[in-house]
């Protein structure tokens, strides 16, 4: 079969900063699926782009293609409207957990694709896997059907959602191309838009523990994702949230379960709660209901009933005891005064290394692994008190959890200089 | 076995504008060249060397890299000095043709180890293959045994010099990264750095019918390439050429061996004799033979001698007729006046359409295939005055050399603005 274009002129017209034509972009995507363009095609490819842009034609126009690679969802048939979250990936961040029940009380349909967790941040499915019995995969039609009769789901993506996003992310992390926003946005919101969700809110983690580092790059990624999914048609609002600290009082799997639980119960640590509520609020208004206040719903415990119903659609025991790690370390704090600073990556490589996380795809995480903080920056700290528990199966990782942790908090006589929560909204 | 280095690691380097590390860069030509660092991932690199650049150092250390990833000759055994030229590449460059003869006659052993033609420029080894008989493989034993008894030899590179570059030189051609100018000169530098020669003369071609189009590009490759011959001990001087319109009054291979033969026998047109006669004189003058007049010998025979000896070495048969393509047709000149313009790009693609030289490595060329040139820029045409004759064995090949012709010379009343052939020398 005879191609529109060739890969080279393709690649060169990047390389020389020319914008890519519509029909290059949609050829260049779809001939990589087909493996007509080689990966070490579109590896260079994805270098000119990390390093000379795309406009914002160009990455809606290769958004459309990768989303034209695959299937589509379509929730047209719900009876509810429904509203998505995506969150860029932090230490600690558990929120999908108990924000899609929360939602879901108010009727609108959260359907929540997930993945698992790859390096420093924690993935939602390895989460939910603690819970004893609880399946990650659905079909569609059971998805359809526990959509209509719980209002929520969580559960992992199908493999026929933008398979040339799957494609290039894997090559993306062999070619030091991760980087590159216009490559970000367009892989996050081609699953969103192919889900088929009829509105979005976008979490984007800035500071140490997230992939941004600078609020610069934070609020550029959020603009390009709204942006994206103005174009698409969905609804889409983009929060900056602080990931200088983890969020909340754990970072693991079992452990962050145990904590969405008591979120859910009403309790739980006050930056879990505030986030999941500010984001419940902009996903009911963006779906149509800006006329409730979230909060009750965790008050009161509908929340929880949803929660409850919601894991076990999907065979998870919600009255069997969570997985322990059977081993633990305490640190404590080496001086008295003002926790100034706890850093949100040298806290997620901990519970990495501890086991909560993974180094390769196929590696298989421990469901109890994991950091407990007993103080968060802000708060006054003895010496000798417990600042950190580290929770292991396998005590032969302490010390490179321990090696992680050097340096990573500063105690002074000064009040903390913390950053809000939430930094930014850009709709 | 475990790497020194982790190839993401390398390439964020440079896409970051870092200076890649010695060890890093000797890592990862290494682990290229045995298959660790994959096809993708030095494609990635490729595109960040060719975006970001290269230091003097890098690109010293990374030619002595690619030296390192094969076998290096020796000619230190030789009883007389020896001198290489290499000339980036143009239309009708026959030049190596009667330049390695014209420079043995003095006792400079000419190592010449040459390539097939690609795309638009023809290539050495396809013109002599048109010689009934002439071999381009030499066992390196054979071409020391030439070298000592005829002083001249023109065969094609060993597989065992520099393999890193054969593979990285294939990566970059499908990946849109030929033009870096780091990656040219090393490329370059690394096999005749490895052919061990004692002295190098590099004509890098500027215009239209080259590889580098502008004079600035030119002039820093061709710096680049003297500074690497420098750190590695060989005397090295580049010239820089015009290559905006053909050299000498053919383009093709059996073509360009007769015109060559005429330049041997003392005749030939004025810029071919021009360009042998100055590449001669630095080859002689960096093996330390700057007294001698190089000119004589293509006058006096001296230089034909040595031609018919090498390619009778070789197999040759340098009584037999060359062969002739079976169809010519012929273009006449739209108007009377001054020939201002023939563009070298045009009648070299116009030369390989006609079957002179091939689209992929694999093709055959044709040996009587090719243009010859009936009046040069600044010579005074009549209208319907033959200009250009296509030669082939394939008439259904004219329309589309024609077509490559479109618009490719002027005829005005001024005298043409002409370029001297000699534009700069860089030492």
């Amino acid at each position: 079969m005879s191609e529109k274009f060739d890969a080279v002129d393709v690649i060169r017209a990047k390389r020389d900063k020319q914008p890519l034509a519509p029909e290059q972009i949609d050829w260049v995507i779809d001939a990589y699926t087909r493996g007509v363009v080689a990966e070490e095609q579109m590896s260079a490819l994805a270098m000119a782009i990390l390093l000379n842009g795309m406009s914002r034609d160009e990455i809606s126009r290769w958004t459309a293609a990768m989303i034209a690679s695959g299937e589509r969802m379509d929730f047209g048939s719900l009876s509810r409207p429904t509203a998505d979250k995506h969150s860029t990936g932090g230490v600690g961040d558990k929120i999908t957990l108990p924000l899609a029940p929360l939602v879901a009380v108010y009727g609108v349909a959260v359907p929540q694709l997930s993945g698992r967790g790859l390096g420093h941040t924690g993935g939602t499915l390895d989460k939910l896997e603690s819970v004893p019995g609880w399946q990650a995969s659905l079909s569609n039609e059971a998805m359809m059907r526990q959509l209509d009769d719980v209002g929520a789901v969580i559960c992992a993506a199908g493999s026929g959602l933008a398979p040339a996003d799957k494609k290039l992310y894997a090559l993306r992390d062999v070619t030091g191309t991760v980087e590159a926003i216009p490559l970000i946005a367009s892989s996050i919101m081609s699953k969103k838009i192919a889900e088929g969700t009829g509105s979005l809110v976008l979490d984007v983690k800035v500071g140490s523990g997230a992939f941004m580092k600078s609020t610069a790059d934070a609020r550029e990624l959020a603009r390009t994702m709204v942006d994206l999914g103005t174009d698409a048609g969905v609804t889409t609002v983009a929060l900056l949230t602080d990931m200088s600290t983890p969020l909340g009082l754990t970072a693991g799997n079992a452990l962050e379960v145990q904590e969405s639980i008591d979120v859910l119960a009403g309790g739980g640590p006050a930056d879990v709660v505030e986030l999941t509520v500010t984001l419940a609020r902009e996903m009911l208004a963006a779906a149509g209901k800006s006329d409730v206040d979230p909060a009750e719903a965790l008050r009161d415990g509908r929340a929880m009933d949803v929660w409850r119903r919601m894991i076990a659609a999907q065979g998870g025991d919600v009255d069997a005891p969570l997985p322990v790690a059977t081993e633990h370390e305490v640190i404590t704090a080496d001086e008295s005064g003002v926790l100034q600073r706890l850093d949100a990556l040298a806290v997620g490589v901990a519970a990495w290394r501890l086991g909560a996380g993974r180094a390769r795809k196929e590696d298989p995480v421990q469901a109890g692994a994991g950091v407990v903080i007993h103080a968060k920056p802000g708060e006054r700290v003895t010496a000798g008190q417990p600042l950190l528990t580290l929770h292991t199966d396998t005590p032969e990782r302490f010390a490179r959890a321990e090696e992680a942790l050097q340096g990573s908090w500063t105690i002074g006589e000064s009040v903390a200089d913390t950053t809000p929560l939430v930094i930014d909204r850009i709709a």
